[in-house]
């Protein structure tokens, strides 16, 4: 059975040429921790030192508006990176908070061990690398759908081009996401279904 | 005088170790190309096989919608990356188009060169590591502001944190690019100044 840290290895072997004996030297670097569901591993208004990598279960990445609403801008389930990538290596305040959505397994890396890391092994200068270019590229996308599709049209693509999230994720949290209501949410899906 | 292209050498020394050298033997895997103003360097529904570094003018990055209207996901100006990141490499088409705002100069590099310039001067990998992760934390940080602002603060937060951009950019992009109308942002400005 694959130790839950091993997921990291192996998405990492699928984006660069990282050996095992790279991954036993690099280890070191990550740490693994555990998250209770609603538990939170940052919050807003101070630094975010950290990036995760979810090896199992769910979390959030959210602010809080003017209004007092949080607002989520992230999620991220298994082999997904989560943090604020801005800020967390130089140690400014963040906005943000991250939360677990469901009870939740990482490998989290400080920004102090991230810059070492890609110092000492360039093989993960490529991992991610390719990381960040599809997630700045499927950010792209998503302002597409913000402003080309209407509310409902919004929903539904989310849906069902997600059902594992749509599942897993309480609908609320979904609503928050996709810049809805809840209560907008409970309209569309009570006409649909 | 500096070249303009080197200007894309310039910031790549901001971010990695790139020498003279590497740079004189990276060079020929760029291209220099440049577009008159309203000129289109992409097509929407067709492949876009290159991404593009802004040496001088101002480029941006739309989709039309399904009501026909053009939708600004991105701007460039000098020392910006813009493109499609997620399908320039593998030539699937794209729903992008890239069109000059002025007379604009680029160095652009095709998804083939692109692999092969990562391949033969790792170098490149710290440059675009650390390109995309600042564009995708910009991207989160996006959200943030179209989520949590009103119209109003989200027009007026943008224009004061980017002057250059709004003196250099018709005001029907910028109200495209924050989501709103040409028209809404005509009224806002009257009442504020």
């Amino acid at each position: 059975m694959m130790d839950k840290e091993h997921r990291l290895f192996a998405h990492a072997k699928k984006f660069s040429p990282l050996t095992e004996e790279d991954w036993q030297a690099s280890f070191p670097f990550f740490e693994t921790l555990s998250f209770r569901k609603k538990e939170h591993l940052a919050q807003g208004g101070s630094p975010n030192h950290k990036i995760y990598f979810v090896t199992s279960g769910c979390l959030q990445q959210y602010f809080i508006d003017n209004r007092g609403i949080s607002r989520t801008v992230q999620f991220a389930i298994e082999h997904w990176w989560i943090g604020d990538f801005l800020t967390f290596q130089q140690g400014q305040n963040s906005d943000f908070y991250i939360q677990a959505v469901e009870n939740t397994e990482v490998c989290g890396i400080s920004g102090e061990n991230y810059g070492q890391l890609l110092e000492k092994f360039p093989v993960w200068e490529v991992y991610f690398r390719q990381i960040y270019q599809i997630a700045y590229g499927a950010a792209l996308n998503r302002v597409k759908y913000l402003y080309g599709f209407s509310k409902e049209e919004i929903y539904f693509h989310f849906i069902e081009q997600f059902p594992e999230f749509a599942q897993r994720v309480p609908q609320y949290l979904i609503a928050s996401f996709l810049g809805l209501t809840p209560e907008y949410v409970s309209e569309i899906r009570k006409n649909r279904y």
